[in-house]
């Protein structure tokens, strides 16, 4: 017997990450830098360019938050400070507008439903012994859209976007809840936002790994805790949870 | 005796509007405007560059949402459109970079607490009777820095930042805060948004006009309704409520 059923008998909220755990995300982000790296290639090699991005990205972490409006907001500051530096003739007024064209597209990507997701979420949500939310970090906007888009969003008791995912937010959301840690189950894809800040608080989290992560979401080292549980990916979840 | 004050005796949860309510929001973005404006000076005159951003505003709001990243974004593309329909020497990456300093610096303009405000907040909060909370459009990272930067965090039980302050919107805040229209007190300085659909739901609404509106948030006509009381501005507020 595998030890989330342990868990399952206490839980009662089962949070979802969104990006890269019910959906695509990242590749989508990672095609619009390969376009982006594309259309600045007089500047700079695409690592160059990548590696600056990421430095500006984390500089305006702060001020802006995540989701696709900060990132393109990143993708101008970055393609100006090249120009700049370089002796090579300026970014245009043309060139300018495909970058907003290429960050901004991100508010629309098509919703790919992970594989094993919506599975999961009909036994869960028609058991009847819990109650499913969203607990993301990025655009309030965004995420809404992306929900309905999906069309999962009539799994959900309600949709928490989170500025940040750190303990504080995590203690916050279960007092929203009303709710234990040991009753709440976290499932996403980021060790660092989804995993140890819920362990962290004493409650449950299962890591359900995406090929893609982003850099400012990786960990260094294996986490092991009593409270963590794992899988090799998303289409696992339904064997999983199975009683 | 006022008639607010038999609306007070059933009102459980008082809810609070924040830009141009609490604080000083719709000055800053016309500086900002106007700062745009002398940049752009070359392409064409002021009215001309206000009017196509509203405009460029106005197609973005369904994409973007509201708040200083989506007016950053449009600031970029109406400066763009100037640019490509000028014979003028086009739009610099160093210009550009400056339309990112004007846009981006709305996120973090100095908080301005409106005369009244925390005056009232202290007694209403005092009086142990009501349940305070935020109720605002815009940026959610935007929304609580503000709240976090004015000192009146303290006073409100919750802040939510809605996507769209409309019908449904309302009945949704209401449904999270388990309370019946008749409980329920908007306060805030747009008849659009903060006052039109709250008397719509059955629930009470106080305007308290601000000097300056955005287009957007404008209204032909005037209202008149049972549940609707009025004042005229900020100042008055802790005097209204006075039993």
């Amino acid at each position: 017997m595998n030890k989330i059923q342990d868990a399952l008998r206490q839980v009662k909220y089962i949070a979802f990450d969104a990006d890269d755990t019910l959906w695509v995300n990242e590749p989508y982000f990672r095609e619009a830098e390969r376009e982006y790296c594309a259309l600045l290639e007089r500047f700079a090699a695409g690592e160059e360019i990548i590696s600056t991005l990421y430095s500006i990205e984390m500089k305006n972490l702060a001020p802006y938050g995540y989701g696709a409006k900060a990132f393109t907001l990143s993708l101008m500051e970055t393609a100006i400070k090249f120009s700049n530096l370089s002796k090579k003739s300026p970014l245009t007024p043309q060139e300018m507008q495909r970058i907003i064209e290429i960050g901004t597209s991100l508010i629309s990507i098509p919703i790919d439903i992970l594989p094993g997701v919506e599975q999961l979420l009909k036994e869960l949500s028609g058991s009847g012994k819990y109650t499913l939310v969203v607990a993301t970090k990025g655009d309030l906007l965004d995420q809404q859209r992306k929900l309905e888009r999906s069309g999962l969003a009539g799994y959900f008791h309600h949709i928490e976007v989170m500025s940040d995912k750190n303990r504080e937010a995590y203690l916050s959301l279960l007092g929203s809840l009303d709710c234990s840690p040991e009753e709440f189950l976290m499932i996403g894809n980021s060790m660092k936002s989804d995993i140890i800040p819920v362990l962290d608080i004493g409650a449950y989290a299962l890591h359900v790994p995406f090929y893609s992560t982003w850099e400012h979401e990786k960990v260094d080292g294996e986490v092991v805790h009593p409270n963590l549980f794992t899988c090799e990916g998303s289409s696992q979840l339904p064997e999983l949870f199975r009683i």
